[in-house]
């Protein structure tokens, strides 16, 4: 392959003459004026955008073109893959409601016709299936007939039918500035610097404002008609979820993931199942966007010292210098991808998620608490804390000295 | 801060004289032969890696530091946070077993406790912890009298006392490059090129030899002693798992993902009960290290053209470019690292991680393949098409008429 031979250019430069590359006018409200998002790999001189597709997974793609297994300049054959359902567009589409992904990322392979066929490598960032899912516990609510079969959100043996959709994350860098009080060439800056010096485009090309960062990917759940989701009148249930994989696969008792994660899917389907829709998102951002190693040695710091409630927060703290990294900031724009205007019933008890929300000018009616039966054993500690913290309960924040009276289970028990 | 405001370098050169920078002998038999691994963000003129620590949260950590959110040259405070068991090193922590993680990671705290006093920053890659885990499937079989209760393994609500280890990508950049057949200089290029240009170090700093990626984590989750997963004496049952959140959390039946999951910890807990150990390991390599968004499109694809198992791998190929990406080839590291030499019981058909498992030096005695039992209903395309591409399978493998014949749901169904 001639490109792989090439001169290596460490980053362009935008003295360099790109002419190809199509203009982005982001937040313009038809998709042709905004223009197609191109990260190709192999005609620089087309790209309008730092770094590339599929993101952390853009790193084995790299191994496999290095290693043979794939030709680089494979052009996804895109017939048949295109959403499930149509919806949108949405007045939210337009405008900087949505900064951290592309809104028309779902249909490039109908709105980007022309320039695909003039050899532009677009690619889509959203996909939207359909699938039918069965989770143990919800079969168990349904055999003991707490939650009715219908016959078009739940089948006869237990199974739901979603739609689904994964969303891939597309950074409008001017955006995502404004919304943490930025200036753009301080982000550019910090996320170059403080990343061991990933992407120098972001510090030589100032003129390209749009960064597919190599970060998870985020996937949404509905319950009943997508469409319905941007319907003010159609009551919506939904559960903004953060990932936790000790919880949600495996079931580990340390905290309230996977059964908070299950009320909000059965109050989902609830919600659709009377007339309303439901909702749950899934985000990659596992242990507070920390990760599993920072997280497991937390655990172990709090379990040795007593592992109360009062020093929650603290052992995050010590080990990664802040208690999260989740930035809910830019959590509300895959709701307003949906066409959410309002929540009326909102499964979770986070105060950042909420305010998240609201700032983002989503109204939140009800705000549903995790039921008190379903906490596991070990995990009041958090519950209890995260209470103290500001999250929300009905029946108020406890006190520091309940606090250090909640106590979990000790690492040999 | 000082740094915030310094001159921004685009890359590090060779020759510029950094002094203090460990040197890395990896796979050097002793740690302090083999060096600590120090990627800071903050002093240059000490690091020895390329690329920083928590995989793709290094993005969040560098949003939270530009928004000022957190110290960038905050230290952790390690204190407490070591492995709930000690095990290792191992005869395979040295020479190129491994070369995709760090096997001294667990144990930096105490290993390099010069260097932390003299102000390098060194962070754990591993980090081993304990848990009490509960999953619905699991506690069926013991309230079914099918999974005994042993108060040790398998406690009396059906709870499963497991260690679990966290562990974070460390690249040896010419040991991968060995694994793939493949010159240090092309893997290098290639990394940096077909990933838009992430990290020019990779071109600008041949010495660097050490990568820290922005991927995903592994977790290994032991059932009995972590121990004697080394003494050959004890029957090993394992199985190795890459990463499917539709299945694995959400219950999606289109894949084996999570019934083959669940019945690979039952065997691994039984494995344990019968005087043996059980492990299993869980990659992040969502949808063949492909990603969510791709494996949606797959999906349409798959059932808009009829969804027969003789074209399964034929769509993904299609809109991929390759039928996988996950490079089984640097999976059995973490084996080496947990001191196996040979599996009794692996949990798997993947004729891929068998033969990179028995390719690595460890020996495979039996395979065990999913009972028919818990294949979804839709999930049959998937498992023939497998088969017939050379999964193991004790009845044969299926013929080109018989794969016509296996079909899934369709979309609308």
């Amino acid at each position: 392959m001639a490109f792989k031979d090439a001169h290596i250019v460490l980053t362009s430069h935008p003295s360099q003459v790109f002419k190809d590359s199509p203009q982005v006018q982001w937040g313009a409200s038809t998709p042709l004026e905004r223009g197609p998002i191109v990260a190709s790999l192999t005609d620089f001189s087309k790209r309008n955008a730092i770094g590339t597709h599929s993101g952390s997974y853009a790193l084995y793609r790299a191994l496999a073109a290095t290693a043979g297994q794939l030709e680089i300049d494979h052009r996804p054959d895109l017939k048949n893959t295109e959403p499930v359902v149509e919806f949108g567009p949405y007045e939210s589409w337009s405008g900087h409601k949505i900064v951290s992904l592309d809104p028309w990322g779902a249909h490039v392979y109908e709105l980007f016709q022309d320039f695909l066929q003039k050899g532009y490598d677009i690619r889509p960032t959203i996909a939207v299936t359909s699938a039918h899912i069965h989770m143990p516990e919800l079969k168990k609510r349904v055999s003991e007939g707490k939650l009715p079969v219908d016959g078009k959100v739940v089948l006869e043996k237990g199974d739901v039918v979603v739609t689904k959709a994964a969303v891939e994350p597309v950074w409008y860098l001017p955006g995502i500035a404004e919304r943490f009080g930025l200036r753009e060439g301080e982000l550019r800056k910090g996320l170059f610097q403080y990343t061991g010096g990933m992407f120098p485009e972001l510090i030589t090309r100032p003129d390209i404002k749009v960064f597919l960062p190599p970060i998870g990917s985020t996937t949404v759940y509905v319950f009943g008609d997508i469409r319905d989701l941007a319907n003010p009148q159609k009551k919506l249930t939904l559960r903004v979820h953060d990932e936790c994989n000790g919880s949600d696969v495996f079931g580990s008792d340390i905290c309230t993931c996977r059964p908070y994660l299950v009320h909000g899917i059965e109050e989902a389907i609830r919600g659709a199942q009377e007339g309303g829709v439901g909702c749950v998102v899934y985000f990659r951002k596992e242990g507070r966007a920390l990760g599993e190693v920072t997280k497991f040695l937390v655990y172990n710091a709090r379990k040795r010292e007593g592992d109360s409630a009062d020093k929650y927060f603290y052992r995050t703290e010590c080990v990664a210098g802040v208690q999260d990294m989740r930035f809910q900031e830019l959590m509300p724009d895959v709701l307003h991808w949906l066409g959410i205007q309002k929540i009326d019933r909102f499964i979770s008890m986070s105060h950042m998620k909420h305010d998240a929300i609201v700032s983002s000018g989503i109204k939140v009616i009800e705000r549903v608490p995790i039921p008190e039966e379903l906490i596991p054993e070990d995990a009041k500690v958090e519950m209890e804390a995260k209470k103290a913290a500001g999250y929300f309960t009905p029946e108020g924040a406890p006190s520091e000295e309940d606090l250090k009276s909640v106590k979990g289970r000790q690492l040999d028990e």
